[in-house]
């Protein structure tokens, strides 16, 4: 029996997230512990928030609907943080937990399932994904948006975007014009891109891989802009470790890069280096390769950084697996209605991550 | 004045490493705590691995060479740990501070000074960089060995090569088939590449930016073979966020990916999807592109990552910056002896930074 | 606006224990993060165990026992943990807020109120006394009573009893002799005592504080038998650091000792030191002094300390307060029914909390 | 091979204070991580603070003197915080390790030799105590005297008096007057008593000890003036865990009680509640039984605890004990030169600890 690691379902020093549940579990939820007294919980901007990563909710918007309202249980009183963690709770009320047993033994590919369950002896709740699921971004959204209104409080706004899915590409933010009314108006969007045009092209790849019975993944573009100069820090205390652990919390997320990120590996130095200049009496640099961060610290530019997420691996298509108990060999076919592209659902999941790590990040 | 963030200059719960100096300062080191006693220090392997990061260790190798040498001032009793933290120290013999009260106010385009001088009210240390300097990873590399060391008594291999620089490419690992074997022979190499034809290529385009008074960065690819399937767990204790918090700990990283990280957002479920064989009484999988990490969790499969350097800020080439006293702009050249690349000094540390972040996710 | 301290409302970083809920909000519970997989969660042990901490368990115990049964929402299947968090919530349904604004204005003495009142701006749950409320112990226990199940499969055991109430004396422990039998016993006891003969006098006095409208308090002494030697650590890793801050968790304690105690402050080194000798192969100490622990690691000899409990702040007695409005004196009577004496009920609180801090300490 | 407890020897969330080294290491020291930076570290009065611990002050302060001089070899620039994480080191200059095998498998009576034995397998440095030597408080000294200042600066002052030497009482600090004023006075006395009258009999207990080859301890009172309200919180948060888990980090204490403390188990509740009133527009309380705290959370009157500290262990007089190796019985005389009592030496270590714990109390 491994003993578990230290942690785990908890974030932040100052604002601590808790996680808990699982997808087929009575309940899910987090309990956000830190936050000052005395803060109106909006539960409408929340609610509207939360909505954005709800299943369905642009053509199949009615069934599933009730089952993501967040209960607060504690830690508000009319209306107002009272010092006490404010816990709120999710009835999974919409659960078939059905014939899972056979699951445990065959797991999917692209899951967790496997290494969950040699992690766990096999006791891990194999209903629905257990933790594993992409329902746990339910309470993740529900604690960033507590976590966004205190943020926009200090006039810091995050806004993200699909950059691109299967290769169907937005235009990108504009690194040092992006602007909070930029980032509320796709926040606002049915389909959160810039550049709408491209929006109808994205859905023809996610329906043609629905058709296909099969799925796909593309990279979300996140921006905070607000940010004075002088959050994070050197080594581990770095804006872009802080973000990154945040952001990885994501399931079926694979990479980040900040600014220029993978592409700097690509420029001389010369290019790379943003120079400086003075706008009135504030410091900002003409391009923005360093994304917001130089040092590990925020630059007073807006951080721009870019998270990669994999295709579903639920599909439809019949999977090449093993039988956990036989040793064999075995062919899978995942059952059920699953996403055939969970990129615009993540898209305020990982602006709700986004604002977990950065309100953890500031300094006063 | 703002106040520090938590945690700054340590990480890890299980074995906490805290790094301190400035390279400047008289001294920079790291206290490890937590290690087992009875642990035998091996200073030869330390300091083989720590000349890899070692500045000039080809061509220049002389001059600089006494002042990485770590002394270890607590913990260790007749070379072996004894419960007690381990503290050590690295003078810093070599430092010529001179006038660097002219660059307190004119920030180098790239570096931490503006982001820092903001943080730090001006306080910063400015000689070298203070403590975002380059020279911070001497003590992560020492503090890496030792964790490395602890993670090869349980077979576990951690090691880097240069996926590429300025665009000219290594060969990938071999997801499926990197072997502990394959990584100590990359790690002997004076050039760590895979495919040593590459190398005189990269180290071309090292001296051209060189001869340009410019500078160029690359991507370094890093694999852990041996690690049993099970370690690290959902939301806030993924791998991935560990191993990326540890990374970007490492001044110049851009940018992190896993297994096929970006690429993944290309590809379709059905061929991102990983199949599950039995090798013997071993799960594998056919292919690698979920780089050895299944819903943050290790499979048993080699762990795959590469992270994105940045070119070295610092060039001859002249700049343009501020003066943050008069509010003007002003034209900056950066004197001193640099590296036109710091990518082959980084491979060390980016397996130093991995070692760090895997021993704190074992589960025992 | 104060802005919150870290780690409020958690302990542990191996099983971490996250209380939530304040007396009147609809809920308070427990997240509990780091539990093995594969427990087999006994319900039946823990409602016993909470059924000690119960109000009114002997005479009055029918009208508010429906309300301390938690459930768990998260964590377990099939009886059994399956390595998400273990999150248990117990509804409030007894409450009365009735007019508790009264309160906000006019602090109870002995009552966290004003401080609260200053810490939160106002903004605190004042009704019941909010998260500072003796209630919060529940979720205590039940973690507690969690925790204790793991210790139990280790061999250790924790047990207390009432050493003191208003002066009037149990016998102590038999710091050498006391075993696990002996704790279990007590454990079954209406009042837990170890001489029956002392517990009618104690109840008396109990008796006569609440004739008098007023209360009165007394010390807890705990024993943890069958704990290995080698738990804890040097400076701030001792046990007894471990211990008081889980200890002091519970409202109401204001001392606690190991051991000899403040009454070691009254002896000379050659009585205070406790001899070694071999009983079989292994090693124990003549006397018990030094309660089980020595440099802060456990000796192997049980672990013995006292906490003392003041007497209930809340008493019908009328009491000298102020007005915050008007900055007057005002005169307060605590309205309610309130326990003349939570020692009795505080035992197992102590017993919880002491499991929480052991099994944090424990080496594997 | 047992394996360390997380956080062993640090401290703190916010200004985070970590001891290394050992009684006979090259050098302990602390690593002190959050401080704000363009603070100025006044040597002198750390000396002066430091100077009160030293060995042998007052008859022999001669030959050890230099050995506590600390270095700080980072954080520190022109005499201000940069930002980096402050290190100082103290040389272990005078240390003769001699003949310390014999201890090894002897475990002297009252010390850590035998729980440290089993803790690390017998690897522990047993020269000097190794980290569970007095001297480890040399650094928590310095550590103490850096919180001290910040708190000073906030107008926190904190000092602490011998209440009592076997059995000897100094009167009590008047838990409701005690001034910084007051606290200062004493802080320069030679012998740190509030009635000087009561110092020689306290002296002559000592010496009698002394002439007995045995050793005394006592009880050392502690009091922090100029607390705002609202610092602390309840549960996990509460000040008395925060200050006890620092308190208990110094060697030799057992036993800490706040306020009436174990006393209040013997009043009744009319007694133990301080009532409220006005003094002008601030909030005080009659008497001030509970010690500046309630609910966890500072009142804004002194905080007052007393902590208990035990004899001396170490004493010339022959003791029982037990050779590890063959399990036999083994009588053993302790060499060297000892304190008879500890207890005068303990009082700034009092007062360090419990800067370090206030200062990460704290709300802003």
């Amino acid at each position: 029996m491994l003993w578990e690691v230290q942690q785990m379902y908890s974030i932040g020093d100052k604002i601590r997230v808790t996680i808990f549940g699982q997808s087929h579990a009575e309940a899910i939820g987090t309990v956000i512990d830190g936050l000052p007294a005395g803060m109106e919980i909006n539960m409408d901007k929340i609610s509207r928030f939360m909505q954005r990563r709800m299943p369905g909710k642009n053509r199949y918007s009615t069934a599933r609907k009730e089952s993501d309202v967040p209960e607060i249980i504690s830690g508000v009183v009319n209306g107002k943080t009272c010092g006490a963690p404010v816990c709120a709770v999710i009835k999974n009320s919409d659960t078939k937990s059905g014939d899972y047993d056979n699951l445990r033994y065959v797991p999917r590919p692209g899951h967790a399932d496997y290494a969950a369950y040699m992690k766990y002896g096999g006791n891990n709740d194999i209903r629905g994904g257990g933790q594993f699921s992409g329902r746990m971004t339910a309470p993740l959204c529900f604690a960033g948006a507590v976590c966004m209104q205190l943020l926009e409080e200090k006039g810091i706004s995050i806004g993200a975007h699909i950059e691109r899915i299967h290769g169907v590409c937005d235009e990108r933010f504009d690194a040092v014009k992006v602007s909070a009314e930029q980032l509320k108006i796709i926040s606002g969007k049915e389909f959160p891109v810039i550049s709408d045009e491209i929006s109808e092209k994205m859905k023809a790849e996610i329906e043609k891989a629905r058709m296909d019975c099969d799925s796909v993944g593309g990279i979300i573009e996140c921006a905070v802009v607000g940010l004075e100069p002088g959050a994070g820090g050197a080594l581990f205390s770095g804006m872009e470790g802080a973000i990154s652990k945040a952001i990885f919390a994501i399931p079926a997320v694979k990479g980040i890069e900040f600014g220029a990120g993978f592409e700097a590996s690509e420029m001389y130095g010369s290019e790379n280096n943003d120079s400086f200049y003075f706008d009135g009496d504030t410091v900002k640099t003409t391009a923005n390769n360093h994304g917001g961060i130089l040092g590990g610290i925020s630059s007073g530019m807006p951080v721009i950084f870019r998270a990669a997420i994999k295709p579903t691996p639920s599909i439809a298509k019949e999977q090449q697996s093993v039988d956990l108990r036989t040793k064999t060999a075995e062919m899978l076919t995942v059952k059920g209605r699953h996403d055939p592209c969970i990129v615009p659902r993540a898209v305020p999941c990982v602006e709700a991550a986004a604002a977990i790590a950065i309100i953890n990040i500031l300094g006063e």
